[in-house]
Parts: C-alpha cells; sequence; structure tokens
C-alpha cells in the first residue's frame, strides 16, 4: 500500500499562524521534507520546529546553485528541472514504502510555492492532500492594518520584475495590487507607482509579521535597501465609506 | 482602559483551518461578534461554534435588507453606512469597558471582508490586530490540487460582474485569474473566458473545503445552476516543465 503525500503550507513564519489542520500534519507525517538554499534552514522548518519528533525521517530538498546562470538559459531549465526530478524521486521511495510524507510549504502550497513542481510529479501516482496556507501577502496587509479589496474590486499581483512600463500600465488599470520581489525593484516599482498615480497609497511591508517587521508609506521608505521579499501594497476599495 | 479589538479570519469554513492563533483569540475573547443576514447563522459563526463558551457575549450584526434597492443607489449607501455605524458603536461600548473584542471574518478579512468597515471606523480609536486566515480562493485551488501561479506570473482577482468585454480584455492580460461572484455570471464568465482562448484551462468549484465541496473543468460544468459563492480558478505557469 503506497503513502500518502501532503503539501503542507506553512504561512509566513509565524508558528501561531499555522493551521490546526498544518500541525496535525506535521505531527502525524513519518518523513517532513523541506526546500533550502544550500547550507541554510529553510524559514518553513524553522516556522515547524517546535512540532518535529525525533522519531521522523528529514528530507532536506538543497536548490541547485544557479545564481550564475540566466533564468531562460536552457541550462538553468535543465538543471531546476534535475533538481525537482531527483527530489520527487526521493520523495517517491518513501511513498512507495507506505510512509506518509508531509512536504512544507512557505505560505501556500499552490501559490507561488516550489512545493508545486513536485505536486506535478507525484500528485498523478500518489494520493495527495494540499492543505491551505496563510500567504505572506495576507499576513503583510494584516499587520499593516491596510483593508485592501472590498465588493467589486479587482486585485492584481504583480512581479516587480516586470518592466517600468508594464508595472504602469497595470497599476493604472486596478483597484488593489500587491507587488511582490521588490529588492532592487524599489527605484522602478516607485517609479511605476507615480506613473499610475499610486504613489501616495502605496505602503511598504518588511518582514510582515516577523517580530522584526514593519509597515510604512512607501513615500517614507528611502530607496536605500530593500529584502527581496518585501512587499508593496496598494489598497483599493475607492467607494470607502 | 479600553479593551482590544481583533479581526479574525476564520478561513473558508472548514474548522481545522484556522490558524492557531484564530483559535486562541477567540477562545479569549470576552465579546464574539459576527456579520449575518437576519433570520441566518453566520457561516464564520458555524465555524467556529465549537471554540465558544457559554460566558462568552455574542453580537449579531444583522445586515440589513437592501435586495430590493440598487447598490448605487443613496438610499443604500446611506442605510449601509448606517448600518456599520450602528454595528462600531455597539463594540465601542465593550470596548470602552476593557472588553475584548473577536469580530469573525470568513476567509481573510482585509481581503474583501465586512470586518473592513468596522475596522476604518474603530482601529483608530482602539488598540486593534488583524488575523489573516486563509482565504475562500486558497481553499478552493488547494482542494482541487491546482497549482495556480509560479516565478513571474501575474496573478488577477476579477468578479464575475464584470462586463464581458473587460472580463475578457483582462482574462487575456494575465497568467492566472481567479473570478469570484459566479452565480447568474457563469454563461458570461465562460464567454469571456472562450474569447481570451483559456476556457479549456479553467477549473470550477463549488463549496471549496466543505465536505460537500466539488471540483471539474468548467467545460464539463453545465450553465445551469451556480452558486454566488462558487469560483473560477484560472492556473497560470505556462512554463511548467
Amino acid at each position: 500500500m503506497s503513502g500518502r503525500l501532503v503539501g503542507v503550507g506553512t504561512g509566513p513564519g509565524d508558528p501561531d499562524l499555522l493551521t490546526v489542520k498544518a500541525v496535525r500534519a506535521i505531527e502525524s507525517a513519518d518523513v517532513v521534507a523541506a526546500f533550502a538554499k544550500r547550507g541554510r534552514v529553510s524559514n518553513a522548518r524553522t516556522t515547524i520546529a517546535h512540532l518535529l519528533r525525533p522519531d521522523q525521517v528529514e528530507e532536506a530538498l538543497d536548490y541547485p546553485v544557479t545564481t550564475e546562470i540566466d533564468r531562460h538559459h536552457p541550462d538553468y531549465q535543465s538543471q531546476t528541472s534535475a533538481f525537482y526530478d531527483e527530489g520527487a524521486a526521493r520523495l517517491a521511495r518513501h511513498l512507495d514504502s507506505g510512509r506518509t510524507v508531509a512536504v512544507l510549504s512557505e505560505g501556500d502550497p499552490l501559490f507561488y510555492g516550489s512545493y508545486m513542481h513536485l505536486h506535478v510529479r507525484l500528485a498523478p501516482r500518489y494520493p495527495t492532500e494540499v492543505i491551505p496556507g496563510i500567504t505572506a501577502m495576507s499576513g503583510c496587509w494584516s499587520m499593516a492594518g491596510l483593508p485592501l479589496v472590498q465588493g467589486d474590486d479587482v486585485l492584481s499581483v504583480l512581479p516587480g520584475t516586470l518592466e517600468e512600463a508594464e508595472l504602469a500600465t497595470r497599476l493604472a488599470g486596478t483597484d488593489g495590487a500587491v507587488i511582490m520581489k521588490v529588492g532592487r525593484n524599489l527605484p522602478k516599482i516607485r517609479s511605476a507607482l507615480a506613473r499610475a498615480g499610486k504613489l501616495a497609497d502605496a505602503v511598504y511591508v518588511e518582514r510582515g509579521t516577523m517580530a522584526s517587521g514593519r509597515s510604512l508609506r512607501l513615500s517614507d521608505k528611502p530607496d536605500d535597501e530593500a529584502p527581496y521579499f518585501a512587499l508593496i501594497l496598494v489598497p483599493g476599495w475607492s467607494t470607502r465609506p
């Protein structure tokens, strides 16, 4: 009898933002797997460390070092694809032995998560369940206390890697927006928001839901340094009473 | 000393999808408030019913009956505004007495939630915390096992109430999409997806995360009946390996 694959959303980092279902799934898993940069502990594993038992098997899925390679280069594609194939094969051996395998995923597993690469490889072959998690964006707007969208608002989730003109057009054509992958893209994002007439409303959030997290108006944040995982939020709800 | 306001996301309906933080906030609240249609129990309250204690005060915030009035009519605006003013005043009396007031919100409080109307009225005056919740859309794509967006994908959250041409343009210009407020808008949404060339990929989900929930390809779902809270999901991730 084959085991069971469980994709577990661990939320934005605060252990109290795990769901009851995620806690149970991690506690009852035979194997707990997590993605990480080589030599680092995954944030998701840190979030759930208090739940691990000594008898659980851990599988660290260490991303290959691909920073030197352009992500549209065929070598990048083939290296990352081989990495996910190999990770899926490692987990498949546990599943074939009847073990329950929980794969940790920061935020929500099927929303920009690495777990998706294992899901498409394994879910067709094994009983699979996905446990949703609190997304980083929910954690950030909650920490900031910023009502984001209401009623018939359109929300756009945009990567800060888009070109400035496209970012500006998309920002002008939406009600609420979440801009991810801020980091070095901050000056460009600021320009795009100004062109879209939405700079004054934008809120900058870094390390949302961490004790060290903070949020401030983007207009009060200089273009000095921003973490890659900082977010910029643009509230919709123009009909606010 | 004034009390504390807590906006609590109760997630999409499965009690196990409450966060640990939400469970604690509800258990420790002096007052638990929930929005509901008059004569009905709120879904959020049903989700957390097992946590309530007999000594907790409950406040039912019953929406005024406005179905006969067009939502852009001044009477609609003034009636709903008065309703939120009155609800905020009721909770303010508890807060002034030093009580902790938990306001339940299906899904995530600051993401299309009624709690937002109380938040803007009360958060400037009282210590306030917002506890994010699993959104209905996360619950739905997790139940469907559908990887939604990856990498640099753009995600658009669209109300099914938009006109067909606008819906089609927005669907053509995004990677992933979530279409809410389906109900009677289903045939129009289907046409818009076809015009955008995305009908074949679309997935229909109703009662996501409920025991009676189901998901199927939209092309297998007839235009017969759809609940208002059904969702249509369009996956991005075109570079999927």
